[in-house]
């Protein structure tokens, strides 16, 4: 099994990946990892069929959505099969002590998250700015001096010293990753879905008939069942301004009469609906 | 007229400031900008009285949603008077020449949305990244050989040549920016409101009642009046899990009576509204 992950290697989507692996009790021995540069050659990686499954960040919940991922959700053929939500959780590492620290680096929305930490503990550092937060661990091996802020996955990558944990000024910080794979895959189908409550669907639904109160026509399909909704977007559908697509999540599941029935009733009311797929959700 | 700009000077919220001044025929002598580090300050600036007013992004068409941008307005006692989109083109800038350029400095988000770009046309270019597209362009005034990818403003700003411009590989990409005030600051009122139907109106509201249909509800007010809503989207209420709170736009002024009534019936059957102010769309 190959995957393509949103690299490079040690950064949070490195982490999703191998939590869902172990979750869905997948020996590592089996899968191979290949990282891309960003979300559009993650995508591409499993569109060209290099790989069986992808995985992405779809939402944070200080950055807020991942557009281009909500994009390429609408324009390719994918489904996705589940979602990893990991807690995004900065340490501070180093090869130094904490008074030796006179430079710290990372990834700039990183620098942001700890900014009341660094001026707390570490008013007098010099702050430099990395790609990744993982580059920033690699830079960090080499003085004493430099410390870098990342997971505590990337220490032990690097060989560094965790110096402290949970440094992040929001303790309320995670990403849901999204796993993917080409729609109709017949490869792996080992990985399928049993129904239970903790299901998941995700549809995206395009009301060509640009009136008022056209969304609220749609989801009277949700009210009417008792389902519940746990998400719900728009985005301009770019065809022309004001004109939008609706990204809804619900709880069930898409082997479920009702969801089908509540679907079928949709397809039939909006210009263009895309069922992304009934996933569960691992935490 | 202090305002408080998300900084540093010289990226597009510069810029987004600059067109909003110019639209309000707000002359530049008696204004004076400070920059701030991260949209939490900016925030702290206008909440401290240390500014009259304060520039932000809400949401760029490929990223997404600014997710601490919502979660600001929600939790501070600040009102929208203007929104301001500003088209995100980028331009290649340098003192060299095309064939001189052998590094290439950006943000990390710039040269990702270049990436085709960079391709083609710069295959054994060195990539290196930046704090801002705005340092890139500073340190791009050292040396012929470096290039930034930056705003054609920052090319005045560091007076360096335009080599290239639009060079972004999605040329739909632009970005939201607020103007915000402390509510009823009662400074500069003169920046009034006149009922158009350009007018946007954004409320947060926040069902305390978290059965399935609760949205459904909310949105009958909005239908019954034929009131289009321009933007939908729901985050994480951060009380409990799967509870939410609504983001919604939707064309109209709170003078207009029927929105005062409309904006009544939702304020009664809510948990929590909070409306975060009726303003011109500026493009």
């Amino acid at each position: 099994m190959i995957i393509s992950v949103l690299g490079p290697q040690g950064t949070y989507a490195d982490k999703a990946i191998h939590s869902w692996l172990k979750h869905r009790n997948i020996s590592k021995n089996n899968i191979e990892l290949k990282y891309y540069n960003d979300i559009i050659e993650t995508f591409d990686g499993v569109i060209k069929d290099y790989t069986d499954f992808g995985i992405v960040p779809i939402e944070n919940s200080i950055e807020g959505s991942v557009g281009i991922t909500l994009d390429l959700l609408f324009n390719l053929d994918v489904e996705i099969i589940d979602e990893v939500i990991v807690p995004i959780k900065h340490c501070l590492l180093s090869n130094g002590k904490k008074d030796e620290i006179k430079i710290i680096l990372s990834h700039p929305q990183a620098l942001g998250q700890c900014r009341q930490f660094l001026k707390k503990y570490f008013p007098d550092a010099e702050i430099r700015n990395t790609g990744s937060t993982s580059h920033a661990s690699k830079l960090a091996t080499e003085f004493r001096e430099m410390a870098s802020i990342a997971s505590k996955e990337s220490a032990k990558r690097y060989g560094l010293n965790i110096l402290c944990c949970n440094i992040q000024d929001y303790k309320n910080n995670h990403t849901r990753f999204i796993i993917f794979r080409k729609r109709n895959n017949i490869k792996y189908q080992g990985i399928q879905k049993k129904i239970t409550d903790k299901y998941k669907t995700s549809i995206i639904a395009y009301l060509n008939d640009d009136k008022p109160g056209a969304l609220y026509e749609l989801l009277k399909f949700f009210a009417l069942h008792d389902i519940n909704l746990t998400r719900i977007e728009s985005r301009p559908s770019k065809k022309a301004l004001g004109d939008y697509v609706f990204y809804i999540d619900f709880v069930g599941n898409i082997s479920d009469n009702i969801i089908k029935d509540v679907l079928n009733n949709i397809g039939n009311k909006v210009g263009m609906m895309k069922v992304l797929g009934s996933y569960l959700v691992i935490e």
